[in-house]
């Protein structure tokens, strides 16, 4: 008999049929005459009830159905008496997979710590709320494959490990094959990377980009969708040492473009969780007011589904940094001295708290701010006629702030050469990135989505630990 | 005006309309009263025909076109007078969006080697044959998140970044943010792994296996797809030191169930590229073809699209390793000293040769052999009661032997426990993978398929530098 999955039988209303399902026991109650088990399998946030008579099975078999064991139950489809489900199952075989001693099994019936489970992140799938997010996640995986495969996108593999340097984003992992207890040296007692696997230094990825445009130069469209890397020793609840990004990258895309592309991506993504993932982000909004409860009513978070809606119904305001600037110069925060990184003028570096203030507090919209300073952002940007400002964009959403970084790339092959050299990048190492440049160049945009940034906004969770399953931060590469 | 691509407008049969096309020159030919442009934009294998009617563009703009360059075309889609092609267009304007030195660009109209492509890999995505593997390439990205999706299967992102060597699936590149210049040492004047970043030795995955199964067992059936290295110096055409994994983990999976969803799986793969390659594979046929003319017939490949057709239409045959090595050990080759690594009986290794033999000469047919000799398998397949073999699965198609290892797993905690000990895995460190055979273990399986692997089968290209974009192998990390 094939085993039907939870989420399946939960919408089944043929009662009396015979069905089989296997699972893990969330708990089990009742009395000497009927117990109740509540099975999960992972397919849905809700539990399957198993009725079982208890003058039908070994009292040895009862007490082996603990929290956490596996079993496999043979029973029929039923209506349910009791109230919270639309159907339960009536055991008639109950036979068990794999036993959990209660005494040793570290997840009890009860609320553990985000923090406990974060140590015990081999497990916690096995709790409501990682079940809840990994469903979410999948889900956002698969919407963002789905819209770049219906506009004619093509994914592409950029490399992860590399030899170059050029975004300068940060501190990078060395990837080698050297004996660190005997690092090969030249004559100079320089150290020999000619030995080393690749013949030379290498890296891990900080983005595909700059690979993404090279593909985008033939293909018109793509999207790279893979992990990326930062050396930092930041232990904050926003970093990760190893994190998925999306990066598309468009051939014959203006920033104009490039705004409608990451306004209706994300407006996709978020629509599509609201259709597909209602009942986990039921769940994952109650469990963000249930830990939010004591916290003063200025300080919670705008209810889940709501923020989702928020972003979805409104059309994103687009406005230059610069007249950001002024909206903040303006503004009562700063006025009052209330902002913790105070705005100088042009040129400043916005924060969270000021993108936050332009979203929630002034226009209470999502916001797209355009033309920022060109001292303050990456060298491929394309550089404007001011001479001062560069075609960037940055989406900007509630309680975020920045959620995706863009621009339409400098496609002038002078102005760019111009530019590294100001910035003393390697152009012979770069030769290939300039080469795009020099024969059949075109405008072309692009931007860049933090996974795991979305992930938060979707799930409501406050620290990016818990919205990938196995999270890399300084001294922990447990798993 | 919009702009629209190239396979749309080859599909459009509204005569008469205006249409913008934006793309790259592969080439311009005519006289002195027409030219006919061939404008490529990487959404079709087809080049769209531009018609310009000399007298109506300047001299020095018509010099522009050459090959390479980028160019936004307004005009008049027409049927299509020449052969070749249904539709044309008759261009009213003509912009140069980039221009591209004849002189200087590597690309010519002509064939150039697939050697000499790779070193401009840049590049290389404006060919026929690259922009054709490209979108096979996505198409069989996107196949595969379809295929797991509909079943319920949640994608898994496991680490790249790992602590554990639990596989010993071959060398690994360590990942460091030590000072190779100055490796920090304890007093004892070993390394100090306790400063580097995660504050123990740090490498590459090699595979996602072992985290993917601590997520199936909670949430049923996932699936890993992403990046794994291996840090063999082995320069050959099917080896790379970056490559993509897929790798399905289920729950309540017996071997019986692994090979169901690897057969299934597989066939889809294939059908799907069928179904909506259909050109490019026709393309990648002939290239085939043209590529293996001066062989002899019976070096000659299948043809590729026969070759898919193949694996589709056919019932896999499954039998045990045991029956394999009878039928080889009573085979012809094997007989006349013909296989180059000589069959001794139960416990040899089959290589490629044995099992193209019995593919392409003994069944005809695609081959999954099972129960394998416990000595030639990993620690976590599940043992058999005959004490020798081990419940494994490998799947063996035409031309490239092996394209899916997988296994039912171990679930008893005693014989995992006992057979990591015979081998002298570190128990402590994996107390992880342990803990998921202790508390509500059920059966289950699970199988690695290598996404390049099936790329060389689909796209029939003969080295696997040439089905990624950009390659990693020894010496060797450009782009």
């Amino acid at each position: 008999m094939r085993r039907t999955k939870v989420a399946a039988i939960l919408k089944d209303t043929e009662y009396g049929k015979e069905v089989n399902i296997k699972g893990w026991v969330r708990t089990r109650r009742g009395n000497k005459f009927v117990n109740f088990i509540a099975l999960n399998d992972g397919s849905s946030i809700h539990n399957l009830q198993i009725v079982a008579d208890v003058s039908k099975f070994d009292e040895s078999l009862i007490k082996r159905i603990t929290t956490g064991s596996a079993i496999s139950v043979v029973g029929t489809l039923s209506e349910s008496a009791g109230g919270g489900q639309k159907v339960e199952v009536q055991a008639n075989t109950i036979e068990i997979l794999g036993d959990c001693n209660a005494d040793e099994y570290p997840l009890q019936p009860k609320k553990h710590s985000l923090e406990f489970l974060r140590e015990i992140a081999h497990l916690r799938f096995r709790t409501n709320t990682f079940g809840a997010i990994t469903r979410v996640r999948h889900a956002m995986i698969f919407a963002v494959h789905k819209f770049f495969s219906e506009k004619g996108f093509y994914n592409i593999h950029t490399p992860i490990i590399t030899a170059s340097d050029a975004e300068g984003a940060g501190e990078m992992f060395r990837v080698t094959t050297m004996d660190v207890n005997n690092i090969p040296k030249t004559e100079e007692g320089k150290v020999d990377y000619s030995q080393d696997f690749f013949g030379k230094s290498t890296n891990l990825t900080v983005s595909g980009q700059l690979e993404g445009e090279l593909a985008a130069l033939a293909m018109s469209e793509i999207y790279t969708f893979g992990p990326t890397f930062r050396a930092e020793n930041s232990n904050t609840a926003r970093h990760l040492a190893e994190f998925w990004m999306i990066e598309p990258e468009m051939a014959f895309y203006d920033l104009n473009d490039n705004m409608d592309l990451a306004e209706e991506f994300t407006k996709y993504l978020l629509n599509y969780a609201l259709e597909n993932c209602s009942e986990d982000l039921e769940f994952l909004s109650n469990r963000q007011k249930e830990e939010e409860k004591n916290k003063k009513d200025e300080d919670r978070s705008m209810e889940l589904i709501e923020k989702l809606k928020f972003v979805v119904d409104n059309d994103y305001v687009r406005l230059t940094y610069s007249e950001a600037i002024d909206i903040l110069m303006n503004s009562k925060p700063h006025k009052k001295g209330k902002f913790q990184y105070p705005i100088t003028g042009f040129g400043s570096d916005l924060q969270a708290e000021h993108e936050r203030y332009l979203v929630e507090k002034h226009f209470k919209k999502p916001v797209i701010l355009t033309d920022y300073p060109m001292s303050i952002k990456a060298f491929y940007m394309k550089q404007s006629e001011d001479g001062k400002t560069v075609r960037a964009m940055d989406v900007l959403f509630p309680q975020i702030g920045e959620i995706i970084g863009g621009s339409q790339r400098e496609e002038d092959y002078n102005k760019l050469l111009e530019r590294m050299r100001a910035l003393d990048l390697p152009e012979e190492e770069m030769y290939w990135y300039l080469d795009t440049r020099r024969f059949g160049s075109v405008p072309h945009s692009g931007f860049g989505l933090g996974f795991e940034r979305l992930m938060l906004f979707v799930t409501g969770m406050g620290n990016i630990r818990d919205v990938i399953p196995f999270p890399r931060t300084p001294k922990n590469a447990e798993f």
